[in-house]
């Protein structure tokens, strides 16, 4: 069994600019004990339970708000494997192996 | 306040026609205590806390596994607004309006 | 054979409500000559070949640009289906009858 | 100006393992000259012109549909930005740097 989660943020109304938010989720992904994988549209971790995608999202955006973030818009993919076990790093390697 | 949650099951190793299984996510929506809106390509809810969003995520993912689906990928956008008090179908309107 | 696009529009840097641009997005849709159907949290629209997907984005975007937006986010999803003819109603009437 | 597109391709009913899609999805953006960042849940490319995504969109569904899958289902994210420009290795290397 394996979850891999992947998430993207994006706040509304402070501009074009984003990353400082963007760096701050992934800050939270860390405090709430993950390792996130960050990538360049979206940021991956593992998770051992579903419901921790309500923490997560729940801590990233919340954090957000605090910030003075109005609005924000979060985009989250969940990959839930009960026939194998995969870490998100093998997935990479996997199709890397694949490209050769 | 107002929290939006756009959900898509992407059910793997069930063949091309994936409707019965995204009818048994809508149905498990239902059980949960949601009414959700189904749309041609995602089904919306409106939630009041963003946990929620794990109980959704797990419950869902759940199901489908004990219908037997090996893996299921799940995409889920969330608006979470603390600007303004919007419901889902205000969403709708307000653009249809500008579209007259 | 049925190709489905689902697209969604971000505008970035113009305030928490976007609504405005949405609604000129669909327009644009529909200048196109498509026959958009708008859901709450995208549109979709029906194409003969995955090119106009291209198109698609093109016109939206620089309309977009012309309004001033300096950064868009534009999420599309695309059904490529060669085994099966649906419209974008079909899909959704389907999943409604198994709702019953 | 700066466009960057990331892109996920799922592949239906060919079982739950579709690294081997994923890999030959990557080969046909190599085809077309394109330089894809493969990231553990999408491929990053940098386009130069917004109707490119139609080219990539096309080339890629029509290759895995000679392979024999009768369904795709292909998420496209586009960044969009006139008013800076940016590689894609700058987004990740702007948010790394700030998480110090």
């Amino acid at each position: 069994m394996c979850i891999h989660v992947h998430i993207k943020v994006i706040p509304l109304g402070v501009g074009t600019s984003i990353s400082d938010y963007v760096a701050e989720a992934i800050r939270t992904l860390r405090e709430l004990g993950y390792s996130p994988l960050v990538e360049s549209g979206e940021t991956a971790v593992e998770v051992k339970d579903l419901k921790e995608v309500g923490e997560i999202v729940k801590h990233v955006n919340e954090k957000l708000a605090r910030m003075g973030v109005g609005r924000v818009l979060t985009f989250v993919s969940i990959d839930y494997r009960t026939d194998k076990a995969r870490s998100v790093e093998d997935k990479i390697s996997i199709v890397r192996s694949k490209l050769k």
